[in-house]
């Protein structure tokens, strides 16, 4: 007799990637990818080591899969905030603020997410996802151009150039290094360092003095 | 009676090292990190595969070794062109200018140093050297600001996002994947694309339309 899968044993499955999911999230929300061991995540879903390994082919599989929620959620912020009714200058300030805001609220994930050495298929999410993020950013410089609010420019690259500079001048601020010398994440007053970060972004999409 | 490596033994094992960091540097810079497989290094060495990991524990460290060495070559020619008798905002230029255009005339290996998916050990190093190049930046700021050729502005935050801006921008124009699609690297026209890369990031450090 061929082997059906019942409802209640495709439900039972569901439920367990998703709590897989979940714990692996959180795990790396708390303390970066290199915090989330199998074991530690087996024991936080209620799951055996071997069942993590039926729903995803690797460790490295299940990080990517991780990556990818995460990095989609702060994308769809972006494009949300990139969509706004107002002309594209604003916007993008908006967006980019929102950007680095989020990430200094979230610094664990965010450096996981943006810098955390990690694997090779977590690093090709990475080029993926900066690749969106460009995307989002050139369309709204083409705006920019055609309403006037932006000289003329190669939106492609500038939009790579934004995405390059916003993110990597997170990396220090948000490296698990700095958190512990600096007072700045516990006073929690990043406005000097989200100033700094996109006044230089405006600065070179504008080329006006902010 | 004790074991006692002789100068021809030393001799031997430092001209073998030598040549398996030559072969692999030669592998990445024809094929990226992906293509310089162990049994290839070996034989271009013309030496047991055996032999490479008694000079170094893994594939991982030979790979960060060939990553420090390549890297340590530009980071050299950037503090070359900023150490240049001139004032800082035209210093800036030119080593940001020659960074884009020795990666686009090499851009197998500057794909490899700056986004090729690889291992965690060398995306620790890309992070050392991604300070590295910061800190010559950085300084270069500050020598802007006090001759007054650069308006005010956090040094620190500003120098990561040139560094940022410009590797970004460069992961797309170097990548694999739009070599085989594109017709500039056939023709070698990179002006409009350098020129478009410097404009955003002087913009950015001066606030002065370009």
């Amino acid at each position: 007799m061929a082997y059906r899968e019942t409802e209640k044993m495709r439900n039972r499955k569901a439920e367990a990637r998703k709590r897989i999911i979940e714990c692996t999230y959180g795990c790396v929300a708390d303390g970066g990818f290199r915090s989330a061991q199998i074991t530690r995540i087996a024991a936080c879903a209620g799951v055996a080591t071997g069942t993590i390994y039926r729903h995803f082919e690797s460790k490295e599989d299940l990080f990517a899969e991780i990556f990818r929620i995460a990095t989609q959620r702060e994308v769809d912020k972006v494009a949300e905030a990139l969509a706004a009714e107002d002309n594209a200058v604003s916007r993008l300030e908006v967006a980019l603020r929102q950007f680095a805001e989020r990430a200094l609220r979230g610094p664990v994930m965010a450096w996981s997410l943006i810098a955390e050495p990690v694997d090779p298929k977590v690093e090709e999410e990475r080029l993926k996802f900066r690749r969106a993020y460009a995307q989002l950013f050139e369309q709204a410089i083409r705006d920019g151009i055609k309403e006037g609010c932006l000289p003329d420019q190669d939106a492609r690259q500038s939009s790579t150039c934004l995405v390059g500079a916003i993110a990597e001048s997170l990396v220090g601020p948000l490296s698990p290094a700095q958190a512990d010398t600096t007072e700045q994440a516990e006073t929690n007053d990043h406005d000097p360092l989200v100033n700094s970060i996109i006044c230089f972004c405006m600065q070179g999409l504008t080329g006006t003095r902010r």
